[in-house]
């Protein structure tokens, strides 16, 4: 078998997929832009590389407990689970806001009667790329979305377990790092 | 003056920057990987192009007119300003809350009394980078920054005048435009 000499001052470029090597042929352009580029890192970099630890409230908390729980893990969004660790809710500090507003004791409303419930909420898999996450978070305009994994799909409806959360502050440190040129 | 007739095919790497190309030279390599590019663009955008209208509240608006405010603009952050339009503060979602679950009147509560002040605020102008700003984001951890514009220095502080916000959703959004390739 033979190889051709190929240039050692173009091998970045034939190793970024904007340039191919063929023997005796050389190089040609492969068809592709920088910015196609990048689209295809964005679009191969996976949520379960980048994804944070999830803070979960059991449905049985208090609106106060989920409150608290907002401030001492600083998150934006609290993920709720039944005791079996399955999925069935979300609340944001706006809900938690709009809550606190009304006249009710926050000691005695349950998480569960304030939150979102899982069939309004968007989720994401660790399989799914970031690009996409992030497309679900401009499109549906929410902050966080929880990474789940499916336990069961026996019953009538699915069970989700939820093993991290993609939020716009996983975007903006992405956006940095590729700002940095890594 | 003559010029080397140079490959067309190569012609979208040279605009790229990728390749550097030189009459009776040919092309070479100009040193900088896709990722090297992407983060010049991302440093040469700037915040002017990318900003949204910013919302802001008067200072001697109530804490429930605040509150009223985030809901009604849906924003996560309002900026508090004085008659003239002068920067004074900040006040978040998590701010509001913490209020909320005090004992006190928030109609009666003015929202001065629980801003964060402006020499405590992290500001961006419309001349720095979405790069510069993004990282001002991560580094400070915040949702959202002021763009401001010197309006006098003549006193002992800056009057600083709110022309713009920049939050993680614009981050978001500019991120997803790049996944798209454009």
């Amino acid at each position: 078998m033979r190889r051709a000499t190929l240039r050692p001052d173009l091998a970045v470029l034939t190793m970024a997929g904007l340039l191919e090597a063929r023997p005796r042929v050389g190089y040609f352009y492969s068809g592709k832009t920088p910015y196609m580029l990048i689209a295809e890192e964005i679009r191969h970099l996976k949520v379960m590389e980048v994804k944070s630890v999830p803070v979960v409230v059991t449905e049985d908390a208090s609106v106060y407990d989920a409150i608290v729980a907002l401030f001492t893990e600083d998150v934006g969004t609290l993920f709720i689970v039944t005791n079996d660790s399955c999925l069935v809710g979300a609340v944001s500090r706006k809900d938690l806001l709009k809550v606190a507003l009304g006249q009710g004791d926050l000691h005695k409303i349950p998480v569960q009667v304030v939150m979102t419930r899982l069939a309004n909420i968007i989720t994401v898999s660790g399989e799914e790329s970031v690009y996409d996450a992030a497309s679900k978070l401009v499109v549906h305009e929410v902050d966080a979305l929880p990474v789940v994994e499916v336990i069961s799909e026996d019953s009538d409806r699915e069970m989700l377990k939820v093993i991290g959360r993609f939020t716009k502050t996983t975007v903006v440190r992405i956006f940095v790092e590729m700002g940095e040129g890594r």
